[in-house]
């Protein structure tokens, strides 16, 4: 167990109808005039918006709003947003959405607060030191940007997409009703429930010994995001499946499920090329990569794979053979992605081919010898390998 | 799922030769002098107290020292604290030691900033409004104070121990170095990880539906936590072992596995009178006490301690006789306490049977209606019954 300081200190504010406490919220730290920034109009149409402006206008913060982030939010509206909250004297960034809404907020909270250019934090020239105080409603179960110290932005002219960590990157809140994530279209909350399974498996495949504590609770939170996510998909009404989700996306990412660990994190620097090329949803791309990157993997930590299996989807145990284990582990996973209605290959991407070298060589390099990934570090040439996998 | 409010804004600094730090924390919080308060003689002739003392001399924080706090902490080391903090200008609290030292200053804090006498928050006259910033260097793995928003004192002159809830219980910083809890006797260990234990499991016994996501957290919590006792206590020098107690004391007892869920915490005001009455460690009482409630309790819902026996004991499902597993994994709880060398009868506690009515009438009525504990109210009466089976 490696060492690590941890420290979480979003406010959550969990359950029905919690939206309706925004202003008040806003108010604790703070905010007397909010940016609420937010995606695309079902947002507005479902009168949620509207909700939200009413409780700061009820708790007497005044409130102007910048809709129109796109999945993969690209750093143009993000100027866009810092041009709007400094002409309009914002005093705090309320995003109303999903990650994407969020990541945007968060990209325009740490621009307002710098004289430079936002993208000198994404592109490694600077790191954020300050931040205008921002929170969240959320409307998704996802990408955990509620409470996680990351932020991802695409930059829109190079089709690069790149992420930035940093403590500043944590809301003061997080708002999450169940209740709005009703409304998502199947596809979406499958793609959802990927991506907080990604984010926990980036974790969960480590070399890092004696972490047993943390094992455990990865084990247990796949084991519930996999059974809600099943439900979900097929009765998005239901409020115990949305929540157990809700829930899940914040501690998948907010380190609860990572600390002491090392952690490895090359399947989401191979998707990330994968959205920003194609513009697929960021949990379709890892329902892709990360498959492949287990099957390109496995062998290196048998057992680990194989615990995967046992643990995680009931799988028994073949001690003669693990890595036959191991292997079941990969197809009970593939079998859960595809029941719940996610792509496995590259062509149900809608991914070419020969498009694979570019996307190996564009991944960005995670570690100073031009490698990607933190447990298996990676060569162009193993991305590639690996994308091979995932085109079948 | 239940609705919920949560926020653990506690900094984590967990690793080797943490305490190191101390100094530095304590001026990113804004102490300029510090109270260092602390139990007996080992931690300061193990050299903890100088080496935190000059950590913070080398930050540039004046200290001055309070010794002597003991197990079940008592209210008059903490008007002592008070008196001597206000003395002595002190702006902040820095516990060193375990739960009785950490909720001693958490009780000091308080005080410091309240005209009244502090004790009129423990007996439900005031709650506390605010606080002098506190933190903690943990020494031993047990009652989750570094993070919890718990405190319990007890009244010396009444032999009444109570406890707080509050968010302004929960610490600044916690600085955990599993190395200090290495030359605890392995009694205390075992005290301690069952004290982990039952804060995990007055959250798991739960009558709230849909709680799948905390339930498989907590599942997975207690089987760490059982694996990493049972090598503590045989082999303290492990710190593999120390390190996964220690951080599972903290998200025992943070709430990380309680959030949405109707809890109980019965039992731990059943042992809150053993403890105060016999001076007996919490842990210990615990031992005793918590079989005991689940054996008296256990028809109420006789599938949930079935699924505790074959999910945290590995106990195989007797389809046909839930209740026989339910009893198996009470039975494989008992054996496990017993491996790590605790009591589980009143007599072996030192406790007399002739006192059972009088601490079932003692005991804190929690409820209106003079019933205690959360998810199976007790009357006076019931708790007799559970003291009469531990009476055994």
């Amino acid at each position: 167990m490696k060492d690590f300081v941890q420290c979480v200190p979003t406010r959550f504010v969990f359950g029905r109808g919690t939206e309706r406490q925004a202003g008040q919220q806003v108010r604790d730290f703070g905010g007397t005039k909010a940016l609420i920034v937010y995606g695309g109009g079902s947002a507005v149409r479902s009168g949620l918006i509207d909700r939200v402006a009413r409780s700061l206008d009820e708790a007497g913060v005044a409130s102007v709003c910048l809709g129109g982030v796109q999945p993969n939010p690209r750093d143009t509206l993000v100027y866009r947003g810092i041009e709007l909250a400094r002409r309009e004297g914002v005093d705090f960034i309320l995003a109303v959405g999903g990650g994407s809404v969020i990541d945007t907020s968060k990209a325009i909270a740490h621009g307002l607060c710098y004289d430079g250019d936002f993208w000198d934090f994404f592109c490694g020239k600077a790191r954020p030191e300050r931040t205008t105080p921002f929170g969240a409603v959320l409307t998704m179960s996802a990408a955990g940007s509620e409470s996680s110290n990351s932020c991802v932005i695409t930059q829109e002219s190079t089709k690069t997409k790149r992420g930035v960590r940093s403590e500043l990157n944590r809301p003061r809140f997080a708002i999450m009703n169940p209740e709005l994530a009703m409304t998502l279209p199947p596809y979406q909350i499958a793609c959802g429930a990927t991506d907080i399974l990604a984010h926990i498996m980036e974790r969960y495949f480590t070399c890092e010994a004696e972490v047993d504590l943390t094992d455990r609770l990865c084990e247990g939170a796949m084991q519930a995001v996999i059974r809600a996510a099943r439900i979900a998909v097929k009765q998005p009404d239901s409020y115990d499946a949305q929540a157990q989700l809700m829930w899940g996306s914040t501690i998948a990412h907010n380190d609860t499920l990572g600390i002491g660990r090392v952690q490895d994190w090359g399947s989401h620097q191979i998707e990330h090329e994968l959205s920003a090329l194609y513009d697929v949803p960021h949990g379709a791309g890892l329902a892709v990569v990360f498959p492949a990157w287990m099957r390109y993997h496995m062998h290196k930590n048998v057992m680990r794979f194989a615990q995967f299996a046992v643990r995680v989807y009931g799988c028994a145990m073949d001690f003669e053979h693990p890595e036959a284990t191991a292997l079941r582990g990969i197809e009970a996973h593939e079998a859960f992605l595809r029941d719940i209605g996610m792509p496995l290959t590259l062509s149900e991407l809608g991914a070419r081919a020969e498009d694979i070298p570019a996307l190996a060589a564009h991944t960005k390099k995670t570690n100073p010898d031009g490698t990607t990934g933190g447990v298996f570090p990676m060569t162009p040439e193993d991305i590639e390998a690996i994308l091979r996998i995932a085109d079948r």
